[in-house]
C-alpha cells in the first residue's frame, strides 16, 4: 500500500511536467529588489526586527519574522528559474496549503501584466528546492517571487541558467514610491489562501502596481498602541486596517481609539481606512458567532464616527457587505478565506484604496 | 519558539469559536444514507470494492478506497453536530489543505439551498474528533457531510445532543434517480481544493440536487477499457468523461477511441459528455506544456468527431475555452485547482450537463 501510495505522490508531481536536470549558478536572493517590507531590516525576510518590535506583545514579534507579503523582484532571460530555501518550521495548519505557509509563488510580467508562473513546493523540511518554471523563451522577463506566508524564510537562492543574465529590474513593475501599509489578522496574512501570491494584500499588490507591505499577525493583531506606533514610522501612503477579527469587544472598546487616533494625529497627510470584518461563513448555522462579528463591526463604527467628529478628515471607512460574497464559499473553514474570498475581499479593498490614494495626491 | 507557535495555532483555531464541551450521542453513520457511489459497496465509504476493481491497473485499486465525492445524508435538531471519524494514512501535499485531503465538509440546506456549514479538521493522525457546528436553533435541518477527497475514510460517527434527533432524510436534498457518473483525473478527484464539497463534481451535486459520482483518480485516469467496462454498469443520467490530463498521447490514440465507443455501446440511451483538459496555468511561461495539453485536446476531438460519424448521437464535446477563466489565477500549483477554478469549471460543466440530461428526458 505505501509502494502505491508513493508512486502516486509521484505521479501527481509528475503531471506538471518533466523538468530538464539542467545545472544552473545560483545567485542569493537579496543581490535582487525586496519590496512588501514597511521598515528596513537587518535579517532580510523578516517583516519587522527585534529592534522595531521590542514593546510588542511575544505572539506579535514571533509573528513579524513571517514573511508574508514580503517579494523579490529580478530580470532574467533564463529559461528556467530554480529556487533553493530554508524556513524556520516546518507547520501543520489544517486549513492551508504547504504552498502557501512554507512555499514560493512566482508571478511574471507580460504584455504588462503580472502573470501566475509557477510555484516553490515545500517538502516538509526545513530546506527545499524546486524548479519554478521552465522552458521559457529567451526575452528579458521582469519577475516577482513571493515568500512563504506563514513561515520565516532565512535564505533563498534563485537559480539561472549558467550563461543567462539574472538581476535587479530595470523597470520592476512596482512602484515602490506608492505604498500600502495594512495592518490585520490571520486573514490579511494570507490564511487560506492557495499560494502566497492569492493573500489579498498580494492580489492588490500585482493589480496596482504598487507596494504593499502585509502587516497581518495571526491571531494577534490586537491593536496595541506600541503597534500604532511603529506603523506610524512607516512611509505610506496610505494605511489599511483590517483587524478586527482579532481584538475582543473589550479589546477594541479599549485600544480601538488610542491606536487609531495616533495615526490620524501623527501622520495627517495619510489617509487611514478602516476595514469591518466579513462575517464568518461560520455563522452561517451558529446563531452566537455572527452576533459577535456584528458588535465588532458596531463598535468600529461608534470609534469612526468620533473620530469623524473630531474632524479627522483622512478617516475612511469600508463596510462588510459583500466584501466576501453571497454565495458563503469565499473561506476555507468558516473563517479564514479561500482563494474565491481572497479575489473578492481584493477587489473591495483595492477600489477604496485607488480612489483615496488618488484622492490625496498619491504617493508619500 | 516552539511554545509561541503552539499558542499561535490555538489562536487561530480558538479564532472561530468557543465550542461548548457538551456530551454528545455518537451513531455510526452508515445508518444515514450515502451518496456519490457509483456501485454498491461492501466497505461504506470506498468509491469501488476490491472485486469491482479486479483488472484495474493498481494505482486506480488504490485510489478506489478513497472516499472522493462520498457523502452522508442525515437530518437533526441538535444545536451541535461532532464528528469523530478515521482515515488510513496521513499524507503530506505540497498543495493541498489537510481538510481537503483528511477532512470532513459540511453542508445544511437554508431556504431551499445547501449551504456551508463547518468542517471537521483533521489533526495529522490517523483518528480524529471536531465540532463542526455549534449553536443552532433547535428546528430539524438537512445536512450533507462530505467524506475526505484523498484519503480512504475508514470509520464515521456523528455526535449530537443526547435528547436530538437525528435520522436518515426525509427529504434528502439530493435526488438519487438522477445521477451523473463522472471519470476523471486528481483534479476531479479534488486537488487542490480548500475542503471536500469545493472539488467541482460536488459543486454540481449541491446546485443541481442530483447525485454525482466521482470517479476522479490522482494521476490515473488514463482509460484502461477495464475501467470502461465497469463504468457501463453502472446507473447513470449521463457520463461526464474528464481525464485528459492523465493519460499519455499515445495512449489517448490507443485507448480513447475503444474506451468511449464501450460506454457509447453499452448505454445507448446514456449520453455521454467528453470534456477537453484546460490549458494549464504552468503553461503561462512554459512553451512545451501548453503545447502537449493542446495535442491531448487535439485527440479527443478526433476521436469524437469519428464517433459522431458513426452515428453515436447521445455523444457530446465541451471545450476548454473559457473552462477555469481569463485570468491564470484558477489553480493552485499551475495544474491542480483552486477553489476559483473549480468554482468556474463546475459552473460549464453544470450548464452541458443539465441542457443534455434534460434532453435525454431525466433520470435512467
Amino acid at each position: 500500500m505505501k509502494k502505491t501510495y508513493l508512486l502516486l505522490v509521484l505521479s501527481l508531481c509528475a503531471i506538471s511536467a518533466t523538468y530538464a536536470q539542467d545545472s544552473a549558478r545560483y545567485t542569493d536572493a537579496t543581490s535582487f529588489m525586496l519590496i512588501g517590507k514597511g521598515l528596513p531590516t537587518n535579517k532580510p525576510y523578516v517583516r519587522l526586527d527585534t529592534v522595531q518590535t521590542e514593546k510588542f506583545p511575544q505572539a506579535v514579534k514571533y509573528l513579524s519574522t513571517n514573511s508574508a507579503g514580503v517579494a523579490v523582484l529580478f530580470e532574467t532571460n533564463s529559461k528556467f528559474i530554480k529556487v533553493k530555501w530554508s524556513v524556520s518550521h516546518t507547520p501543520y495548519h489544517s486549513n492551508m496549503t504547504p504552498i502557501v505557509h512554507s512555499g514560493l509563488d512566482l508571478y511574471g510580467k507580460k504584455d504588462g501584466k503580472w502573470v501566475w508562473a509557477g510555484v516553490g513546493r515545500p517538502v516538509n523540511k526545513l530546506d527545499a528546492e524546486s524548479v519554478i518554471v521552465n522552458n521559457m523563451d529567451s526575452s528579458l522577463k521582469q519577475f516577482m517571487l513571493y515568500a512563504p506566508t506563514y513561515n520565516a524564510l532565512t535564505a533563498l537562492e534563485i537559480g539561472v541558467a549558467p550563461e543567462a543574465t539574472i538581476r535587479i529590474p530595470s523597470k520592476p513593475g512596482i512602484d515602490t514610491t506608492t505604498r500600502i501599509v495594512m495592518y490585520g489578522s490571520s486573514i490579511m496574512q494570507g490564511a487560506s489562501a492557495s499560494r502566497p501570491g492569492m493573500a489579498y494584500p498580494a492580489i492588490i499588490a500585482r493589480h496596482t502596481g504598487w507596494d504593499v507591505v502585509n502587516l497581518g499577525f495571526s491571531g494577534a493583531g490586537k491593536m496595541e498602541f506600541a503597534v500604532a506606533e511603529v506603523l506610524a514610522t512607516m512611509k505610506a501612503s496610505i494605511f489599511v486596517l483590517d483587524c478586527m477579527p482579532n481584538p475582543t469587544l473589550d479589546e477594541i472598546k479599549e485600544r480601538g481609539y488610542p491606536f487609531i487616533k495616533h495615526l490620524l494625529t501623527k501622520r495627517p497627510e495619510v489617509p487611514v481606512l478602516l476595514v469591518e470584518s466579513a462575517i464568518y461563513e461560520s455563522g452561517n448555522f451558529d446563531q452566537r458567532i455572527a452576533d459577535v462579528v456584528r458588535k465588532k463591526n458596531a463598535l468600529l463604527t461608534e470609534i469612526y464616527t468620533k473620530l469623524k467628529q473630531e474632524g479627522f478628515k483622512q478617516l475612511h471607512y469600508l463596510s462588510a457587505k459583500g466584501l466576501i460574497g453571497e454565495d458563503h464559499e469565499g473561506a476555507t473553514d468558516g473563517v479564514h478565506l479561500n482563494d474565491i474570498g481572497f479575489q473578492r475581499q481584493a477587489k473591495k479593498v483595492q477600489s477604496a484604496v485607488q480612489s483615496l490614494v488618488k484622492k490625496s495626491g498619491g504617493s508619500k
